[in-house]
């Protein structure tokens, strides 16, 4: 796509975001339907389902040609990475929304090919948003945001998903060891965003392909370097254990994942 | 003291906190000192001083009767709860504020003869103040605080310290497995503000006084319940693994922390 188009879209789903964080907030003030899924930790809200459709209904108008692969199961069956895929979360971190009304995320995601295009990832609270693509650039907000300074892994912060922590995921516990200190968010959003602003060195979790698309294109797009711990390279299609880090981080981390594998 | 001498300590201490906000938000801006205290994760850095010497000279002012018991020493050397004692912790919460310009915490804390007068918790980036005591009420910003729904462990949020959860202090892992999810903030400020607010059912780690006399007063004055999991009782001059939760959790705990002792 060309300049006039990247722009087109970013300005088009700006304008999506801005009504999605709308229409979350009043709905934070009602009265939620709460459904567990997979587990009784794996929740689900009306208000998920309502901003799922949202997305849907406007990206069919918007790209009637390209699939959609969201959480909540209201896009496509998506079976090759061929074409144009948005890839949507609609409130990621839904037990921090139900709990707390606090840091929680939005994130779409465009790839062609497999490869990113453009994403977006908004703390609905804060209404701060993270956007751009390889070809256009990264902003937050309003402001052309750069790489983050290049930080090692015991100089900086690390988030990890406190479930693969506690349940011992391979790994984890060293890596939490390593770093300066962990920190767990209970969001793949809220992480992403500190990971790209420099908050943090590195985020990591087992995560789906809506959770991490996002995440995944704006790192690259960053500069930052993204890949999985475990023994699968990364599928767009399917669940991995994604690392999103600067490039020093990365480096200690593979070092240190060399010892346990 | 009377309710007009705690209005009067109350508006004091908020002028205060604007102060410090202000100062604290123009330092972020500029090159800080960074030194470590007893280990490369235990940081201290100029802002931590000139607040808490700020705190001291106007404490000294307003209360000049009064002792001092603050993080970086510019206090006296408190040998007895008897009288007043205001505890400081000028930013808690240093590895967050170097690391992230972000959820670090001011702590201010009125206690006379043990008990709690007032305590003031500020979210410095976010300007966002709980305060009060158990004969003022507490108040979140201008609006009056009422005591969190009373939710068990198994449909909450706890927040936990990191390095105590890392490091498997006896019962971390159980509590971390037990609740609805856990949380790591990497400060007592952000995470007493989440318990004080309804946002979490509990926080839990080892501290010092200045890290939990603030948290551990707001929360006793909502009637939230407060305790150690260790074999001492609270004792506000010395370090404790130190527990505010609802009531209904405090007890879920403290079931489960019978079978591990």
């Amino acid at each position: 796509m060309d300049q006039t188009q990247l722009q087109k879209m970013d300005e088009t789903v700006l304008d999506w975001l801005d009504d999605i964080s709308h229409l979350v907030m009043k709905r934070v003030q009602q009265r939620m339907q709460i459904e567990t899924k997979s587990s009784h930790r794996d929740l689900v809200t009306n208000v998920d389902r309502e901003v799922e459709q949202y997305y849907v209904q406007h990206i069919r108008t918007f790209d009637p040609e390209a699939q959609i692969l969201g959480e909540e199961g209201f896009g496509d069956a998506v079976k090759s990475t061929e074409g144009r895929i948005w890839y949507v979360d609609p409130i990621d971190g839904t037990m921090n929304f139900v709990k707390q009304q606090d840091e929680f995320a939005t994130m779409v995601a465009v790839y062609e090919d497999g490869e990113p295009v453009m994403a977006w990832i908004m703390d609905i609270t804060k209404h701060d948003v993270v956007h751009g693509g390889p070809d256009f650039g990264v902003f937050h907000n309003d402001e052309p945001l750069h790489a983050p300074t290049d930080t090692a892994l015991k100089d900086g912060l690390i988030i990890l998903s406190g479930a693969r922590l506690l349940y011992e995921e391979k790994g984890f516990t060293e890596l939490a060891k390593s770093a300066l200190g962990y920190r767990v968010y209970g969001s793949a959003g809220i992480s992403y965003l500190h990971v790209l602003t420099g908050k943090a060195v590195a985020y990591l979790s087992r995560m789906r392909p809506w959770d991490f698309a996002a995440g995944v294109a704006l790192a690259k797009s960053l500069g930052l370097k993204v890949g999985t711990i475990d023994e699968h390279p990364l599928n767009m299609l399917v669940s991995g254990s994604v690392l999103v880090a600067t490039e020093k981080t990365f480096d200690d981390i593979k070092l240190i994942q060399k010892e346990w594998t």
